[in-house]
Order: structure tokens, then sequence, then C-alpha cells
């Protein structure tokens, strides 16, 4: 399940936010839809938006070129592609993945081998090529996730999961929802999954609910607050979540709600696993404490699909992230394996910014 | 915010299923018509449901005596009234005031003074008398407790709660709520309070920022997941939430959700305070683990105001319930004051059964 399409310089996203009424592909002309888009989570998930940013600065690339038809070749491309990078950074400011991705695309913008002239189509070529590389790294990093992640889990049937951390996540492969789909795969009869909604945009409900449904797991939906309950007294083995951002300390950020399920995995004592690629691993950020947690409109807390659930003139906080202490952490699983501890999870591999 | 009118032998109740939205009163002819009103939560909240069935237990009375001008008068009245109160007992499994108020009515109604015919009209409204007694003692209950409640609280000013427990979940006066309004009074500037939306059909959103609004609280609404995140971020110095049950052993139900917010309460070394009467306390159940956790219909999530929020065929789990273990309780107010430990609680009062 991919969330994206590339063919060319022609860009297209699945908007997410249609789903799963309705299957509709947007085609995106450059960084400033491509940031509107982000914003209002027409795509989203950490590793998604990544490379959703850099496939829009190839677009923009290959327009500054000429080698899009358009007239604005020459010098001009590189300033261009710094503006479209600012652009989409500041769409959404927890997931580290995307200013990640935008730093890799401005790197192999700034490279100048003698042969090349910057801003020339040889120029955006190369750019258009770090992007695909983005992406397909990705789905490599999903498949070793899903075998590291599967492989904590020899016997287990039986898990819980928050958010949306599939195929529509990333960049078709899955983190957290990988996991499972190989354990899916893996164990004779199946696995059994219950996934929270997830308030207030429901992408528990709206797509984890259906990519699990299409795999042909057993699935049910509960509202976030039986979350707990239900990892208690459903004999639930394992609680395994995404990330937007992890911070040299372990701690992790990821979508509202996450911290909870994390004191009831606790409470419960069975392990509450972190699936994320390495490039959600920050290590400017010493700690939890200073992540930038976006707070987005209350309009997504006070009303569903135009109704408004609450009087008028309530006021309403819509943090889209909380931060889970890494002492709640049993383990972070990227590509290059499962981490047990924050010093291993940063030790391991250098890190790519 | 009495969610009740009764005058000689006529009841109604506001339906809460349309609150905030429209104010309708629903007359309500009998116990038939009442287990379906508290079945589909037009009037919901243990105390509440348990004045409600109280209440319609005296009209089918009447109706039996003749008093209400009816045709079945005379000895046909104690067996209806018995058949009514299984009827009402059996609409909700979980909170143990409703099968508390129909004994109450049931021991009036097998009491046979040596002047009073059984089934007669003075019968009829001894029973009467009995239920508007009950009701009574719910409000004087929820003043006591407003006053035991916010003595737990001599300066705190930042307060979360859960669902909904003000006038609208009991006789008129509140538990959980009934102390932040008592706070709200007594504070000089007021307080604060974040309520938790409270799927799946958002008490909080609804219904306690409503009440709150009224009274001219600072009020701000969160998902459910965000709870763990605003008790850590937002300096909260409270957790008040009511109950439906509460075990011998101090083990407390209530809506789902509340155990996520025991959990968030203690990792965050803040007050986690129980706030129900007398009637809620259920000596015959040793521990929450032996409570009757109400499994409510799947629709109530897979759909959202008639719009399906996730993918025809993924089945939903619906716990209206969950349990709180007592460790996480700091304590439990009831109109006899602050009992910290179970042993104190079951002690201290003759349980009314």
């Amino acid at each position: 399940m991919k969330p994206l399409r590339y063919d060319r310089g022609r860009l297209e996203i699945l908007d997410q936010t249609l789903l799963p009424g309705s299957e509709t592909w947007l085609e995106i002309a450059g960084a400033e839809a491509m940031a509107e888009a982000i914003g209002s989570l027409r795509v989203r998930g950490a590793p998604a938006i990544g490379i959703a940013a850099a496939l829009a600065l190839a677009v923009e690339a290959r327009g500054a070129s000429g080698a899009a038809g358009g007239r604005e070749a020459g010098g001009g491309g590189p300033a261009r592609v710094e503006r479209a990078a600012a652009l989409l950074r500041a769409s959404r400011p927890t997931a580290v993945n995307l200013a990640w991705a935008c730093e890799r695309i401005l790197a192999a913008a700034r490279l100048a081998p003698a042969d090349e002239a910057s801003g020339s189509p040889a120029w955006a070529g190369r750019i258009e090529a770090e992007a695909l590389a983005i992406w397909r790294e990705d789905l490599e990093a999903s498949a070793a996730m899903a075998r590291h992640g599967a492989s904590l889990f020899p016997r287990a049937t039986r898990f819980l999961t928050h958010c949306n951390t599939g195929g529509l996540a990333t960049g078709g492969g899955g983190t957290a929802l990988g996991v499972l789909l190989e354990l899916q795969r893996r164990r004779e009869g199946g696995i059994q999954v219950w996934a929270t909604e997830t308030r207030p945009l429901l992408q528990g409900a709206r797509l984890t609910a259906w990519e699990l449904c299409r795999a042909g797991v057993e699935t049910r939906l509960v509202a976030d607050g039986a979350a707990a309950y239900t990892i208690e007294r459903r004999g639930i083995e394992g609680v395994l979540v995404g990330a937007d951002r992890i911070a040299r300390n372990g701690d992790v950020a990821n979508k509202i709600g996450t911290y909870s399920l994390a004191l009831a995995a606790r409470a419960a004592d069975i392990p509450f696993v972190v699936v994320a690629p390495a490039s959600t691993l920050d290590p400017g950020t010493a700690t939890g404490a200073e992540i930038r947690v976006e707070e987005r409109d209350s309009s997504e807390v006070t009303a569903f699909a135009g109704i408004r659930t609450t009087p008028e003139g309530v006021l309403a906080e819509n943090p889209a992230f909380d931060i889970t202490p890494h002492e709640l952490v049993t383990a972070v699983v990227t590509e290059f394996g499962s981490n047990r501890t924050p010093g291993e999870l940063f030790q391991r591999f250098d890190w790519p910014g």
C-alpha cells in the first residue's frame, strides 16, 4: 500500500483524509501544494512525509532546470530548491524525518561535480535520484524492521497498535504495522490485532483497520480510552507503535495517546516496542522535553465530519503528539536491529544526517 | 441541572443523547419506557439511573393501584412492581446504584402496615415517597460530597475530569463535577478544568463541557488520548472521576478510559480521586475482577453520528467501563467523607442496602 506515485516529474499522493471512503489521487505540482498536503494530513506518517517532501523538491528542481519544459531554466534552481525545502520543513514540526529528508536533498543540490552546471537538467536528475533513493531505502528499511521486530515475538499472537504505521505512513512497507504484517505471514493461523481508533483524526479506524483487513488480519477496533482495559483483559502480548522523533536519551515523540499505551503496557508487564527507521533518531535533541509538539487546530476535537460535538464557545486543546519516556520503552526497532537502551540505539550506526 | 422531572405520577427525562444540540424532555409512561431510556443512555450516570428507576417504579405502582386513574387496581400491584424492577435492573449491568434503588423500592413495596392494603393507593403513595426520598438523599449526598471533596484541594486550581459526573449524571448535584463546581465557587478567580471528550459517546464533550461552561468554569476539551500528556504538561493538580461500582477491596468500575487516567495520575504523582455516593459501594463484590463490565454495541465505535468511520466489515469492541485497581486510587469521597483505604470506606457507615 503506497501513499505516493512518481513518474518523471509527475507526483501524486493518495489523499488519506478521504480514506477509506474514497481512493482519490491528487497531483502535486510542487513544494507549495505538498506543504499544504502535509499540513492537512493528506499525506501523513513520519517516514512518508519525508519521502513526499523529497519528491516535491525533485519536482521543483526539474521545474527550475527546464527539464519539465518550464521557462525558468538555469541558475535560479538551487535557490528555488532551498526556498521550497524551508517551506516543506515548516509544514509539520514534530517528525524529524521531514527535516532529515529535506537536508539530504539540499546536500545533493549543493554538490557540484566538475561536469555539471548547478541548476542544469543533470543537477535536477541527481536530485530526483536522491529522492528516489530515500524512498527505496525506506522500503528496504521497512523490510528490515519487519524482520527484526517479528523476531522479538517468536510465539505471541495478540497485539495492540495505535494510529497508522503501515504502508500509508511510509514509502509502502510500514513500521509497527509492517512488523505485525510480517507476524501475520509467519504465524500459522495468523495474529489478532486490536487497533485504537486514534482520535481526533481516526487514523486507526480509517487507515490501520483498512490495511489490516486487506491483509486478512483478524482486527478489532477499540476507542482510545479502551486500550488499557483491552491490554489487561484481552491478554495482549505486545504493544507496537511508530515514532515521529526519538531523542538522544531514547524518549519517543509519537501520535497523541502513545504515552497512555506505554503506561498501560508497563502496568500489564508486556513489551512496549517502538518501530521506526533510523531517520527518526534525532541526535540533536537531548531529551523528549526539547521536542516541539505540534498543536493542531481545535476544530479537529470540537467537531467530527463537520458536526460540532460540544457547545459553541468550548475551547479545545489538540496536541498531535506526546512524549513517552524511554524508561517505558522495552525496545526500539530500526532497520539496523533491535536496541534495548538509548545508548545502543544511537551507537550502532552512523546517523545519516 | 436536573436530568429528571416528576410531579404526581408524571415522569419526564431530559434526553441526554440529544444534548447539547437540543433540550428535549420525554415523558416516561412506565418501567418499559424507562428501561429503554436507560439502555440507550437517554438518562445515564450511576446515581441518575438509580433515581430514574425508582421513579419509574413509583409510576408503575400508581398505575397498579388505580391512583393514576387506570383500571388495574388492587392485588396485582406488588407483582407488577416486582416485574418492573427486574426489567429495570437488567437494563444496565455495571452500575450498582440501579440495583440498589430497585431493592429499596421493593423493600418499601413489601412492607405492610396494618392499616394499608397491598396494592392500594396508600401503598403506591409510600412507594412514591420512597422514590422521592432516594432522589432527595442523592441531592444531599451530592452537597456533602462537594464539601468533602473540595476540602481535599485547599489550593489547587487545575483539574482533569472524565465522562460526565455532573447534575445530569445524578439527581442534580453531581459527584466529581459537583466537587469541581464547589471549588469554582470557593476559589477566587475560579478553577480550570480539562475535560476528556470520552469516546465513544462523547459525554465529556457534549455534557461536561456544557455543564462547566454554564457554571462559568474555564474549560478545555481534550481527546481521551491526550489526557496523559495534558496531565504531565499542563500542570494538572488532581484527576477527579465518578464511579459505577466500588468493590470491597476498593477497585473502581467507571467509564471506559478511567483506568488510563489513574495510571497517568500516578505517573505524574498527583491525586486520583473517585467521588461517588455510598450507594455505589458494593459489599457483595470482593474485587474488580468480579464486576461484570457491560459490552455495548460496536456501532458506537465504528460510526459517528451515523457516519461510518472504519471500513465495512471491521469489528469493534465496546466495553463501557473499566476497572481501576484500588492501589491507584488516592481517595474515595462519599457523602460520609473522604476515605483513603478500602477498609475505611466500607467500615465508616452502615451500607444502605
